[in-house]
């Protein structure tokens, strides 16, 4: 279906009765680090985490206090990722919660708790208190950029978006920010993303919902091939939109679905092209697959080589690394039906390389955004997924990160 | 069980009966990149190849010949992967085996290929037939170093190992040569290595050495994840040994398995180390799993993680990267169980994280060999993986690769 998206700015903020703040608790840096996202009248939520066996402890405490499918209060810090801080990171994850539901005057069960930073440190709980109290009292209905850079850890921009839909003359808001960078890779909610709407829907609609735009577009994105122990993304929705309450699966519901999968999309493309290191978006389109699981599979295992990723940093259009990654994908594929596009260039058919243009060639190459199109050539199904290239400052920035 | 190894010189060339040479065919740069290795008699075969859906011409072609458990002689080059070349690809190959067969009077099916370089570009025929027929010539009793010059790529080193062990008063001997560097990774033989050896034992017997060689060496080596089209793993048997014709799984057997693992583990351990641009060789030791199957998914999650090898680059002890990997093996650990060790020096226990001296850790960090160690402690059995450090000339070498 087609819906119209009207983009608007404001982030978490955009969509009626969110609050939110983002203050410097110092946890590591000298710099934003501690956010609160508040909904003045409890919402409903849900959430997708990582899919790690070693979670955090503020995954293991958000997962849990979304059991009931709402929620009101969202506190987040980067610095520390308080994972695999055993009982103690459980302690202060609870902590941050039950000071964040004292100031906001809720319950501690209606908190949901993320970090994001440094695996294995514990978290420094003073700063992190006065942070959160400082956060609770400044927070305004135009705080989401404020959070958007209290979550960032090596992005090197804010990530926000926010789109508005109509709904029989009813617009409903749909609001979103994210930080990503590195550690970025799907089967989970991929990094930190948390979604805020105005809309109002039924606990169990807005995870369907949830499913269906992370499907389409976290979990088509890759940094590094790693997944994260705090990966989380989290939407919550307080009804203040005041359409008629969603509770099954018709057009309104349809159209939200658009509506979040654009935020995420989105938000998506934003932490593939700020990738660490990055300098260029990846945008990798297989068609003509057997299914979409299939197309799904090819375009992740494209995205995810490091020999892919390279190439294109130094725009040297080597069509035989595709192609190899097509083949190593698990994907019972036909090498000799693969045709190669790079940008409108047809590089590869039939699984042989065409004679094409190398100034062509570079020229797509040297652009911000470069589109790789694989036809498979056996079915009718596709998907995109998105990376970014892989330069040296991706391993300057990972071969020391944690001193 | 121990068996006592003598190593040796002179890799394929080691055993008795096996003579090789390497030439310069000029097929890309002004460098040796053709080999031949012949055995004077007909010998035992068996190989391991690519996984990869898309399978170069030469791959394909040796596993056909490989059919019948024999062959006589190996050709192989570097400089081009003569992959994705479609039918003209398979008649280069042809022709490659049959210029081989007709220099030294076999017959074609008796000649295995391999080549190893860019994908997607075709062979310059002439001078391969030109090279081939140098070689020919050239054959000798200590050709193995010319063939391990001939098929280095982006290798800064030759590899080469040979062992001699005894069974019942015969002296067998084991050779190898392998290249390697980029798009090293297992579930397949990983990149070229072609071993040969003196003992007499009947073919069958040979693939199942070879199959147990393989699961403990190359199928444990990792440098980038990506799964080439051409890796081949190839081994010649020719019986001039004299020890008795092993045609079951008796003590001799068992011996050579060892034997052919320790020349296999030799190599890939040459490989790891030599990794597109490596500092250092990286040993991850998984104890304790429930099963082998485990301890190597979770020792090859920590070998493919680029934040791990970033890390060990920088000589940054981030444990937490692996016990992040660990998570994300698909194992299902418990994460407050884990331990993890760099070198002798415990950083985390039960899954948390223990006060260590940074001092130490970077001591440990700045050999040019680190031994990560992870007890799971959910069961009895272990492997170890092989990797690199991940550089920034790592990027360097593949960002420009193909021009």
């Amino acid at each position: 279906m087609t819906v119209e998206f009207t983009y608007t700015n404001g982030g978490v903020t955009a969509p009626k009765g969110f609050k939110a703040a983002g203050v410097k608790a110092r946890i590591k840096y000298d710099k934003k680090d501690l956010g609160v996202i508040f909904s003045i009248e409890p919402a409903a939520a849900a959430g997708v985490f990582t899919t790690n066996r070693v979670k955090a402890a503020p995954v293991s405490l958000s997962m849990s206090n979304l059991i009931d499918g709402t929620a009101q209060a969202i506190v987040v810090n980067s610095g520390c990722a308080n994972a695999c801080t055993g009982d103690n990171g459980m302690n202060d994850a609870r902590k941050m919660a039950a000071v964040t539901a004292q100031e906001m005057g809720i319950d501690a069960t209606g908190v949901l708790v993320a970090s994001t930073g440094v695996i294995g440190q514990e978290l420094p709980m003073e700063r992190i208190i006065t942070g959160i109290r400082e956060a609770a009292g400044q927070l305004s209905d135009n705080g989401g950029h404020d959070v958007a850079l209290a979550i960032m850890t090596t992005d090197t921009v804010p990530k926000e978006a926010a789109v508005q839909v109509e709904m029989g003359g009813t617009v409903v808001t749909v609001g979103g920010v994210a930080k990503g960078s590195g550690m970025i890779h799907p089967n989970m909610a991929t990094m930190l993303s948390f979604v805020t709407t105005d809309i109002n829907i039924e606990p169990e609609m807005l995870k369907k919902a949830l499913s269906y735009a992370v499907d389409r577009s976290f979990n088509l994105l890759t940094v590094d091939g790693d997944t994260s122990t705090n990966d989380s993304l989290i939407v919550m929705a307080n009804g203040l939109a005041g359409n008629d309450r969603i509770t099954q699966e018709n057009e309104n519901f349809l159209v939200f679905c658009e509506a979040l999968t654009e935020v995420c999309i989105t938000l998506a493309k934003m932490i593939a092209k700020d990738g660490e290191g990055a300098t260029k978006l990846v945008e990798i389109a297989v068609r003509k697959a057997p299914s979409r699981q299939d197309a799904r599979k090819v375009a992740m295992a494209v995205a995810n080589s490091n020999l892919v990723k390279t190439a294109i940093f130094g725009e040297d259009a080597n069509w035989g690394r595709i192609i190899c990654a097509v083949g190593y994908s698990g994907v019972e594929i036909d090498p000799e039906k693969v045709d190669i596009y790079l940008g409108d260039e047809k590089m590869a058919e039939n699984g042989a390389g065409l004679k094409f243009s190398e100034e062509k060639a570079k020229e797509i190459l040297s652009q911000d955004t470069v589109a790789i199109t694989i036809d498979l050539n056996i079915g009718e199904a596709e998907a995109t997924a998105w990376t970014c290239d892989f330069s040296y400052d991706y391993v300057k920035i990972n071969a020391d990160y944690r001193t």
